[in-house]
């Protein structure tokens, strides 16, 4: 498995988005978020989305060039038309739109139709620390989640992310699906044909199964996501009930639709909301309240088994670090996928990360 | 156990608060948010709370007659004092404030410092529907769940609630703790004799126990809520990690303060968030939209040993229809207590439920 820096593959990533049509302030953006997903250790979020993303361009899910447009707004609250540009440009703008909005009003609230992939949220959330707002992001897509006492996906599973800014200790970032793990896991655990704890996924008879093949339709190894079965919720009515409250926000109120509405298979609604702290309290003594309570979750005693108790956001931060001086390996198969679509826009791949 | 009508218990519980002092407004915004609770079968929050609510305005925790100060405010945000009134009343009188400021501007955040005991969260999350908006409250309180990895009560139950208009189908009424269970579960187990299942516990050596006495200090039974072990998340790391964000919104955005800050034994720090749809797409298709989830989800094929896949609010709504039929049954214990305050008034509590 080649490993490479961030700087390199930015490199091949921003030169393969531009040769196949994107221009050159998306294909930088796009290629920097890839890529801090992967130093975040979140690798189904990052470079091996990139030949998912040339191929949404060819087909025309991804429509490169596209503006961002306001379908309408207050001074707090906006719609917006991502118009099938790539989602994290759009989801960007919305997010500097929402915080232009906090920044005046206290609060705000966007939404976003017609956009595709956005990616890892906590690139989202993240973005309103330094203005000393709590960020909430929540994404609808497609169904892969069963609903509590059902088999059949009719949920997606439903992100959310916060990013909660604190004084000398590093802010709090959350960033999961309201299953109990993401399809990735799954497919992860089949292909090393491992089996999977209980309550990870349900057949398509309705019962819980620690066999990871039983959540996928034949043909194996899946190629895309089908599904037989469903994951389940996380927290049994608790993750489910707030992946309904995440097809509300980001689905239905967006009208990018809810179940199975969803246009293409990488299309995300979103709904974002904005707290401006200062418009509470002062902003120094909310950050010491919340290192206080950083530190007396982190210097609590621990469980049995547990080694340390981790403030949401530090595995990653650990990560980003470890692979910022290691590098990021990125597994042959996807490499492989990468060279061949580079070729077929006349690039090297190899020559690319000679950087 | 004595059973009564809701009018019964109203006639009883509106007198006796106030003989101890609450103004006649109070006695019956507050006697009416008990009785719902009893309807919907959340006892904990019901009629049982009556003499808890009287011990505490002699003991001065309640300041009956407060009056509700808007310490900060924007014109989408506030920051109100409840200068330690009835919880239910500040409660009530900010949430108000949060429609009248989602109405104008589409979305609001309203915060609640020095408030007390709100009681069941669906009453207010439930109270914006009818304005066509989504809302979302959070509650922080005394430490009784330990961090995912901890054994040590360091984090509130931090529950939250969020209501949801629909169309033809009722509302979407999300109302539970980031903890598996609330105390009262454990309690009602430890009383009965019974253990309780993995992942709802953790005891005072960091192991997860079935033994619903190891969450408490001896001796036992517990008259207060001191505690050994503590609560256990629920779904680890994300009800954790929700509950965190619950101390931010609720304890530090609003100066009530985190972990052990809180100052009495039943203060709520508060946080509600609305968003009015119609500044973001047509209510209508908004409420068809979630009509058509309702159903898609409701009417899936079944996991094995499920007899109904249950919608958020579905078995509050159902008990409510039963017990305004059949009537609230009384634990004797309570009724004994409620007897007792009565008489301390020179109230006859068997003649006031002879309406």
């Amino acid at each position: 498995m080649p490993t490479f820096t961030s700087s390199q593959l930015a490199n091949l990533s921003t030169n393969l988005l531009k040769a196949a049509g994107a221009t050159d302030q998306e294909a930088r953006l796009v290629s920097t978020y890839l890529i801090r997903a992967n130093l975040a250790g979140v690798d189904s979020h990052g470079i091996i989305r990139l030949t998912q993303y040339i191929d949404c361009i060819r087909s025309g899910l991804i429509k490169a060039g596209s503006k961002f447009e306001i379908v309408t707004e207050t001074s707090s609250t906006a719609l917006v038309n991502g118009n099938w540009g790539f989602g994290q440009v759009t989801c960007t703008n919305a997010m500097q739109l929402a915080i232009q909005k906090a920044n005046a009003n206290g609060v705000s609230a966007v939404g976003i139709v017609n956009c595709n992939h956005i990616g890892r949220l906590a690139e989202y959330s993240t973005m309103a620390l330094a203005y000393g707002m709590i960020a909430f992001i929540a994404v609808s897509a497609d169904p892969s989640v069963a609903p509590y006492g059902g088999r059949q996906a009719v949920l997606g599973t439903s992100p959310i992310s916060y990013a909660i800014p604190a004084g000398e200790e590093e802010p709090i970032v959350v960033d999961f699906a309201t299953s109990t793990v993401a399809e990735g896991k799954v497919r992860t655990a089949l292909m090393k044909g491992l089996s999977i704890p209980e309550g990870w996924i349900i057949n398509s008879a309705g019962r819980q199964s620690t066999d990871p093949a039983e959540l996928y339709e034949p043909p194996l190894p899946p190629e895309q996501v089908k599904l037989s079965g469903a994951l389940l919720p996380a927290g049994g009515h608790k993750g489910y009930s707030i992946s309904l409250v995440v097809e509300a926000l980001a689905g239905a109120l967006t009208g990018n639709g809810c179940d199975g509405e969803v246009k293409s298979q990488i299309s995300n609604g979103v709904f974002i909301s904005l707290v401006k702290i200062e418009n509470f309290v002062p902003l120094d003594s909310f950050k010491s309240r919340i290192d206080r309570l950083i530190r007396s979750v982190k210097n609590s005693p621990r469980a049995e088994g547990f080694e340390e108790i981790i403030i949401p956001g530090e595995p990653e931060r650990r990560e980003e670090t470890k692979r910022s001086k290691d590098g990021i390996p990125v597994p042959d198969k996807s490499w492989e996928s990468i060279r061949k679509v580079c070729s077929d826009y006349g690039l090297d791949a190899v020559s690319l990360t000679h950087v």
